[in-house]
């Protein structure tokens, strides 16, 4: 059976939770998953789904209810962490270029900490230069592919293939024709992934 | 220790799932929770939290999770129920005097399975009728207590309760200080009940 895809933006807030998460579930549980970063707030615009800015009542349960759950899986957060992001796009074509030259993982995740650990921005610098030099890569080459047209064409063919498979938001699992969003419905997707329901 | 304050609406979908199940959680666990109805909508307005109306894919996805979860519990749906509701007020007066007398809670079970499993919306005719029939209170008598001043009053002060507690939807579930939002975030409340930690 295939793996689940792993549909991402970063500059998604709970996308921290599965991103920092998601290798130890794939290890304990035997289950694949394609990381495929796209740029949610495209499609947030165009769906008229704003759910946090000029919320201030349930913008500050987001960060709370992340909190909780970020030290209930020892995850180390500090929080509230910048919000929104300036370049969401450059971080996800950061991000594609590394998946096709197979250091993605690893940066999305370096990313990530140095945006919810030591509360930098990702996808500007210096949260941008620094994951890359941390996991061994030139910033400077991967900068220089992730600006060109090519990566933006790249971006723009994932979100379109995201937004066909039904996803309008981040973290997103699609097992064959089903959508899970949030990190809270990882689980319902590995379940539904090995036994085609849930409970 | 204090019980778990569960903060509901009649009108909200993904309150039907904790409805149903939560007696069942209740003895399981040995947890005890105040079940209190309020009027969500009026505080989402207020707020202008509109997540489903004018956004079709995120309330096609709302009404897939809720078969997939319905299904996990074992709970029958008929979906997608009628919504949103004409008349969400009236089921929660309703609601508030049954919690006064007594019979709040099998009021609310069988109005949702009436709306989710029949497809008669909740606050209306032959839901309203039918429902408190069933558990065997007289309709003319009920309805003409919670169409009074005083049950308006009444529902008006829960709801401003409610939104002093940190509260911006349907279900929640309060604990000390701390609000857990979403049928999802049930086990996190009693996690924090138990532990004052999740995981």
């Amino acid at each position: 059976m295939d793996g689940i895809d792993f549909w991402f933006s970063i500059g998604s807030t709970y996308s921290y939770l599965t991103v920092m998460r998601l290798s130890a579930v794939e290890a304990a549980q035997g289950v694949a998953f394609d990381w495929r970063p796209f740029d949610v707030r495209s499609i947030m615009l165009e769906q008229d789904n704003i759910p946090f800015a000029k919320k201030p009542v349930k913008a500050a349960y987001m960060w709370r209810d992340i909190a909780r759950r970020a030290a209930g899986y020892g995850l180390p957060a500090r929080l509230p962490a910048p919000y929104p992001l300036e370049d969401l796009a450059r971080a996800n074509r950061v991000a594609l270029v590394g998946m096709r030259e197979g250091w993605g993982r690893d940066y999305v995740v370096e990313t990530y900490r140095i945006w919810f650990q030591e509360g930098q921005p990702a996808g500007s610098e210096p949260n941008l230069g620094r994951s890359l030099h941390r996991i061994g890569q030139d910033p400077e080459r991967v900068t220089g592919l992730a600006d060109a047209p090519e990566s933006k064409r790249a971006l723009a063919q994932e979100t379109e293939a995201a937004k066909a498979a039904g996803i309008f938001g981040s973290p997103s699992f699609v097992v064959g024709a089903e959508v899970f969003w949030g990190d809270d419905r990882l689980e319902d997707a590995i379940a539904w992934h090995r036994h085609g329901r849930l409970g």
